[in-house]
């Protein structure tokens, strides 16, 4: 049912747009969801942009602007006084998107937005919503919600419930508190539905209920909600006073987002790559890891030059130097990629040295089966025993090393409150060719006596 | 909240079992969360797991079995008749998990189960939600709804609601349909609590709903409810008719999967890889790609030793080997990680000759600055403008070859319907290994004429 946007269907924008039909557009994106409105508004470059947005309905702004790109939503928002942005956006916005999209303000724009909302209420909600630290349950939550308390009956719950639900244009579920707003429970719209209206919510409520505090981090409420399979989880202070909800839809963004970075670090990307991106904005993405790599290759490079009287000696052992290289890339990038997925799935439950020494079994048996098949190929391709022996063993050595270094260095990162997968992609492939070559050139060193 | 499940509390599990508590142990797991419950018995050893669920509740059974590893389940459930399965667990599950119950039993098994249970009106929906393929909408839905008909008013709606809800867990929607079972439209539950009992439901539904047929891919269901932020899917068949939801937290498992699986084969995992996984185990899933990775570097080893004559007379060549492949392997894994991802978000809206073309720009743009940098390094390490120009241009070429075959791979895997996701790590690697090499010698032979 949704409308894919095609570059036809953008084509057919832009012509229209030529012809002065912005306020047509504008009308039209206002109908559609905002995440669909928003996806044309993206593409059809800023001039052409603006001249929609400013036809736009201004109940419709504050939620498409929210699904924009932020870069092309920060260019819009330098164009409205703090006053507009006061009035026409933030009383669209759930509370925790209209946090958002402030924190995105500077400084200065962001006091005169809060001054010139009329909401006091409001005002005060949002200057408590910004000042949780990003990446936590309250930077994630929004205030509005549907609380009852625990002495009253069904009917008056019912009643309360409908002026609430003017507010809140969701109802995900309905919290139970006590007069200080502490958080005792949860009533099932169920029960609400089945239960005569004189019975006493405090009899019906149901008391197991899991919460977050406004400082538990977000992965950790995302790997709670998705264990618990909640679509709704509850904010409190360190009191138990009830502050707001976490839906799951903000919850979905944190666990792709988390995918999505720990990807683009195992890829040697220091940052996300858009399509539209420029030609610096590319590099700068690209470049950084690749610069470690240079540095990588140029030590690589020292480390077979200074052995360069073995290689006068035995040239063959050039041939072999791409394969050394390569396996202790390889075998290094999947046991740092095993343990950053473990720690992110948190089903890690091995201690280090435990986990080290399976890393060691694994290790020495894939070792051991590369190198009976190097033998194989020695023997077959006439490379002389003492040389084949030379890179079997340096292979063996290598995968044993690297295994055990790709488990080690994430391991260490992450307990040093370094995020693991730093140490993935690229910082272990470049570190595992030097050493593997020193392990090379050394156990060649003491098999043909040099 | 959540019981954090440690080595100690496990200790204490196990010593309590030796002395013979099985029963208050299953008594006290039953007591918790299905998904607290089954972190145990997955960790307790099967005897002694299989002592504590031969005691559980019969009604918790089926809720903590679902929760359970996969190949513990399995099992579990061979121990258990198939009059046994049908009566204990599957009237205690939602109708997706009985039928991913049952979709794991054999054929036989399937069948037993399916002919012993008593409520006809179960089986039927079970046998038809079995009907679909796996991976689609209709795997993934359950058919426990709540739906109302548009020519009823308020009050007959809530006391139909309050019937059916008897057989929902979750009230998520209320659906509202025709006389033919076509879905119409969406009634808030807002809405309910606010209207007057007489208000007939077609005068306050909410017409605009997205909902996808059953036949519709898992992942196109998850881009969906992450895009328009929905907790449930409405899925109906070709006529419109209602068969079924999703829920959120099923898409929350679908985008975790198609992640986990995107990054293991971007570290060269052919299969995900547990903690507990035995030797056999973990060696399967690394051991392919690695041999991909030996038979490309044996490949590597003859394109050098056929370039012998070229090493005999430039043996520096050799110390830049490890340079020239590492950076061909990076900047291959990049380009193709950011088409891989770009896929996956459906944020991909160039065509491939426009990606290809910014692709090349990127790749000449960073292989300019590389082989400034190499030729400033060349300068300093004195290693002859010749020489220094060889690996430069090499290099150069190299990386703007590497981009466009990391860029163009996946790319045309992908339209060809394959997963791109295969064309990332150790295969890119391998291959620019080989490439980058070839590439190499070649410029060698042009530049000093041998």
């Amino acid at each position: 049912m949704a409308a894919e946007l095609t570059q036809a269907l953008l084509d057919a924008y832009l012509l229209r747009l030529q012809a002065g039909e912005s306020a047509a557009i504008a009308v039209e994106l206002s109908e559609m969801h905002p995440a669909d409105a928003a996806e044309v508004l993206n593409e059809l470059g800023e001039s052409s942009m603006l001249a929609v947005l400013a036809e736009f309905p201004s109940d419709k702004l504050s939620e498409v602007l929210m699904e924009m790109d932020e870069d092309l939503r920060a260019d819009i928002l330098e164009t409205f006084s703090g006053k507009e942005i006061a009035e026409v956006l933030l009383d669209n916005l759930d509370s925790d998107d209209a946090a958002d999209l402030l924190g995105e303000l500077p400084e200065a724009k962001k006091r005169e937005v809060l001054s010139n909302l009329e909401d006091l209420e409001l005002a005060k909600d949002l200057a408590d919503l910004l000042t949780h630290a990003e990446g936590t349950a309250g930077a994630l939550m929004a205030t509005e919600l549907i609380k009852v308390q625990a002495d009253w009956n069904v009917m008056h719950c019912v009643r309360e419930m409908r002026r609430q639900a003017e507010e809140v244009e969701h109802v995900h579920a309905v919290y139970v508190v006590d007069p200080n707003d502490v958080l005792l429970g949860l009533l099932s719209l169920k029960k609400l539905l089945t239960l005569s209206t004189r019975t006493p919510i405090a009899e019906v409520y149901d008391r197991k209920i899991r919460s977050v505090t406004s400082t538990t981090d977000a992965v950790e409420v995302a790997r709670i909600m998705k264990k618990y399979d909640l679509v709704v989880l509850p904010v409190v202070d360190d009191l138990g006073r009830l502050l707001g909800r976490i839906t799951i839809d903000d919850i979905v963004d944190v666990i792709q987002e988390e995918a999505d970075s720990n990807y683009q670090l195992l890829s040697g990307l220091s940052e996300e790559v858009d399509h539209d991106d420029n030609l610096l904005e590319s590099t700068r993405a690209r470049l950084p890891w690749l610069l470690v790599g240079l540095v990588g290759g140029l030590v690589s490079s020292t480390v077979i030059s200074s052995n360069e009287s073995q290689l006068a000696f035995l040239p063959q052992m050039a041939f072999f130097i791409p394969l050394i290289a390569a396996m202790g890339g390889n075998v290094g990038v999947q046991s740092s990629a095993i343990v950053v997925q473990a720690l992110a799935n948190q089903t890690l439950d091995d201690g280090f040295w435990q986990r080290i020494f399976k890393e060691l079994r694994v290790g020495l048996f894939n070792g051991l089966i590369f190198g009976v098949l190097i033998l194989i190929y020695g023997w077959a391709a006439q490379l002389g025993l003492q040389f084949s022996l030379t890179v079997a063993l340096s292979l063996l050595a290598v995968v044993v090393f690297a295994s055990l270094f790709g488990t080690a260095v994430p391991w260490l990162l992450h307990q040093r409150g370094i995020d693991p997968a730093l140490a993935t992609g690229p910082f272990i492939t470049t570190t595992n060719d030097v050493l593997g070559l020193t392990i090379y050139f050394a156990i060649a060193r003491g098999i043909f006596g040099f």
